[in-house]
């Protein structure tokens, strides 16, 4: 079925596998007048770019996007943003291999499962290379909701057993990691070190914070904002659990600590003191910064000996070498906000029909 | 903006407020020649009744259903299923007092802020009540997939501090917790009876089992099997997280320990010992048990005192009274079963068209 | 497949069959704020209702509606709108005759090739009846547009051979036959008494008017303003051909004739003279009229005899008796008008977020 | 709001505008296993290619296209099929006149109310070329129809006046107007020729037949087959009316004219012997010829002079000049082919859900 698309007016598919011709993504719904240069997306690009440091893979990777349509003189015209980075690193020689067994942890037999054979190369369409569609999407999304007064930043909450304990911002992205505590992510780089030595790999958390959220934003029932980030934020690879707010320590709660109390503020809002909620009530946005987490689960491909079976139908043995991250988290960082600005801007503006007063005006007052 | 409607080909649409003259639910997209009947829909609609023990509310529900459509002589005839369920109670006297003011955890502030005003009879759209039509439309799903040799069970894992340490799947319907460990079930019924003295409330986890998945079902990228399942888990009020397999834990894992290891079964099948990735890679089955987690906040509306805000922009103390339970948990039972018996149904007809082999097979023999 | 649904955002789902219980429909995605009332919808669905004239059948139908949801304190609160009417004619003794047979021009077989069986009483899901949910939703839109300066008239272009050759808006609810010319539908009515004596049946054109309707409104490519036009009027049975504007007159016309050039007005808008594109440019409205055509087939259930084949594979010889009106037309205008409202309604409303100036504006002064 | 995607299942989404980067278009839900290379898509986009007659721009255009993903080892992957062609002709010197002003019978006026402002090259993205996109996924639906046993024809009804009055399949290909009748052909030729010396243009008729349709394809309500088929033909631009079988004609006939009656072939299927119906009942295929025809109205741009209006309001007087076909058809042709075949695939993929005995067998016996 087709599975590459994602929103209902801010709509994006995305195509390509790790080792074809090139990755891309198709934006349809896009407002029309956006300033929009390829510099706006390559920056975003940049940030899951690997070999920044030596817990990310050291292959070159020069992933450059090219804008192909939607954009006319410095803007977006409305019709679809047609965005391509080609791919660098298209010999298969040293994926080969991987085509006979089905790796544990990937999706390698799944896809067989599926479809009955799959592109083997890197991981083909399962492969973390995908990402880069989504992200070219999420930076043009950032940017329009800059234009709203929106804002988004996701980063690195916990590498395996080691938490950031504290919040700055500044330094998310002066360590590799992406961690907003610097004590942290020395130690995480420590922690992570030690895995490799043991041929093992690592997992982790991400937090995501977005502000300046209007209230009012997102549906009762299935379309519920949470339920689209849940959706959002699970259909990136390696993902296990979302939680927003409190999340699971909410099961764990009374009524009494977990609601979020009412107070006005001095310009007349309804706010609350606390963000136990996460800003999300009933499916809806509340004005409260929404706050969620993602956890990501270990790099499945390992030097350790695993057990598998092969296309053959034979058991084996395999070890797997060559260059492999001990950690995706960090990489996924700006995926996670990606999507997240993409389920935002898209719940922004499905949410303009909600009201037949603003509607009026709307057409009353172009 | 439509936020109604679960599904693309097995396609719910629910209808209903808490306090109107009834909720419903309109199944499109239900294949033909299914036996069903009103006792079908009736069995699971009681699953969620209250009043089946003191920790469910008392008001006298009598949520009787009605097939009104898309059933004729004792099967689905391919066209929509409506089924619809009249509210008894629709006074409204006893909620006329929280028109004026807003609920701390619950959906009225949103609903102002997104409508302009709201039903504010028992939450209305927001109510627990809308739930009754994703339930009539489960037990549809499970009589499909009860065709294809798949159930799906949830039940409660823990509730506040007390989890279920055993699993005992016949004791799940002998306690009103719907606890698959009676001891637990004691204990926590000892909990809750010590949260309502303090006029407090309690959340707890669900964790919902589903056997018999056929390998190769869900898609890639944006329509993963686990990230239509997050999403559809998350649309349930009060939810606030979801995990699959290890979840969380993953996070904290390596991936030596979190990788599940393939071998060949004596029929030949690929199949793994462990499971910790839940039944999905890649977003796809891989034919193990899918198992996945939500955390479920406590009620919101408490006795205890608490600060909140009125229509008018006045800073007020409440207290809520009336009959609320003091855990949502055992009545979302059946509403998680539900909603990933919608999703199961839905990922099973869309994975038809997957494979070009089974399409010329599919028309070539009828 | 789920086929029982229309519109994007405001989304309608229709459901029942001649002989269930009853017919309905779900609207939801309709804008909060909107005063709506039983009498909205009645006033609509009294234009289907028959036993208006002599040409249509004589059956009791009493089509009285009931809004089960989605309105309070008078107005649309936002979330779904159900509406049911509940079906007077349920017995099925005269309709068991044609569950052997096949009837020519009817759905019968095509339902049974697809479904392997059908509901066979009256027609079933594919009866006109069918249409009194699409109709109760077009009242809502057109209340709904009303509010926009938006109207929306149809009315029957030709019945056979006899066309309306003048345009008394007046007189269309005069004449059972709903044209806009007394004398041609004296005419066509001395038509359709001959047909009934020669056991036959007519059919026609009906045309629709859309005044109002700003510029630019409508997307380019696949969801063109005039495109889903298309597809909404031949979703109704019996129709076989649309067309816009000058539609199939433009294929033996020359630029210089089809072409409207625009000129402006002393507001100065820009206008064309003449219409000829019917009031659309590129699948977006050009701010002029918007007018077209839809080709309605004669009643396929006529008293002389006609060759069919059995359920069990037998060549018979049939004539149908019965209740069944000589004319589809008349019945299918406030259908086609329903129709039209509801896809120009879902334009205008997915048209709020083409524009980032328009949507700043939204958003920053509530 | 997001218009360029079409379809549900096999679901494509263009992009691309006459004098950006490039036209491109990426398929989504393509079954896995489909033996696919470029010249499969070469060939059909070849038949769009101007300067095959002095009837068709004389402009080079040399419309090669890659494939860029989802096919591996020569087989489609069921992963999203990403397909580009480089636009040639990006020098936008000869097009920078008309960016201040509109055309009349152009998207001009239109795309600037919807937007605020538009690419004006050559149109933009309402330039024919769009359709390349359309052309290149109708080429694999062609592809995947093929091994099911169903080929779908367009052709050249009439040009202007002049009508193809006998059918001979072989020489649609050996015009280069696509007309299956050679002497028409000549004659519409000789109209033509006497249009571009009256600086004028002509529209024409196209029919489209569908051979091997089982019966039983297409949804009841709104997704009828005929409904889809509508919207798809509709969405090319030019394109003014729609009919299906007798189509308008069927205004005008009695029931006793217009219906089919059924018979038993030899080999016990149900089979008419006339087609009015033009192979849909109820919105649902037959398993008669599929024939549809499109009215599609003359070239707007025209070298007789015109009045319009500029960007900056000044009425002016125009000639449009340069490299422009008097006639669309021809053109069309290919493309009203390709979005029959899109529609047709879907459909057909989207009904293997309706019949519980089909998809029980289909997952127990894999």
């Amino acid at each position: 079925m087709a599975g590459s698309t994602f929103g209902t007016i801010f709509k994006i598919t995305t195509w390509g596998e790790s080792h074809g011709k090139g990755i891309g993504v198709v934006i349809d719904g896009c407002p029309a007048g956006l300033s929009l240069s390829e510099e706006d997306i390559q920056c975003f690009l940049d940030r899951r770019k690997p070999g920044q440091s030596r817990y990310a893979t050291q292959r070159k990777e020069n992933d450059s996007v090219e804008i192909l349509s939607g954009v006319f003189e410095g803007k977006t015209t409305g019709t679809p943003l047609s965005m391509l980075v080609w791919n660098q690193d298209q010999k298969s020689k040293d994926y080969s291999e991987i085509a006979s067994y089905y790796r544990p942890g990937h999706a390698d037999f799944t896809f067989d499962a599926k479809y009955g054979f799959r592109d083997y190369r890197g991981g083909g369409r399962s492969s973390g290379r995908e990402t880069i569609g989504r992200v070219a999407a999420g930076a043009v999304a950032a940017k329009l909701l800059q234009q709203l007064g929106i804002t988004c930043i996701a980063y690195t909450k916990s590498i395996g057993p080691v938490e950031a304990k504290s919040f700055d911002v500044t330094s998310i992205g002066k360590n590799p990691l992406f961690m907003p505590d610097e004590n942290a992510a020395k130690e995480a780089e420590r922690y992570l070190k030690s895995c490799m030595e043991q041929k093992d790999s690592a997992g982790g958390i991400i937090e995501c914070v977005i502000d300046g959220m209007p209230a009012g934003i997102g549906d009762p029932v299935f379309e519920k904002l949470d339920a689209n980030l849940a959706k959002a934020i699970f259909s990136i690879g390696a993902v296990k659990g979302f939680e927003i707010g409190d999340g699971f320590h909410a099961a764990y709660a009374n009524g009494s600590e977990n609601n979020d109390n009412f107070y006005l503020s001095e310009q007349n809002d309804i706010k609350t003191h606390t963000n136990h909620s996460g800003g999300v009530l009933g499916g809806i946005s509340n004005g409260s910064q929404i706050v969620f987490r993602a956890a990501v689960k270990p790099t499945p491909s390992i030097a350790a000996t695993q057990k598998t079976v092969t296309n053959s139908g034979e058991e084996i043995e395999i070890s797997i070498h060559g260059r492999h991250d001990p950690i995706i988290v960090p990489r996924a960082v700006v995926v996670v906000e990606s999507m997240a600005l993409l389920t935002i801007a898209d719940a922004l503006l499905l949410n303009m029909s909600a009201n037949l007063e603003k509607i009026r005006k709307f057409y009353q007052n172009p």
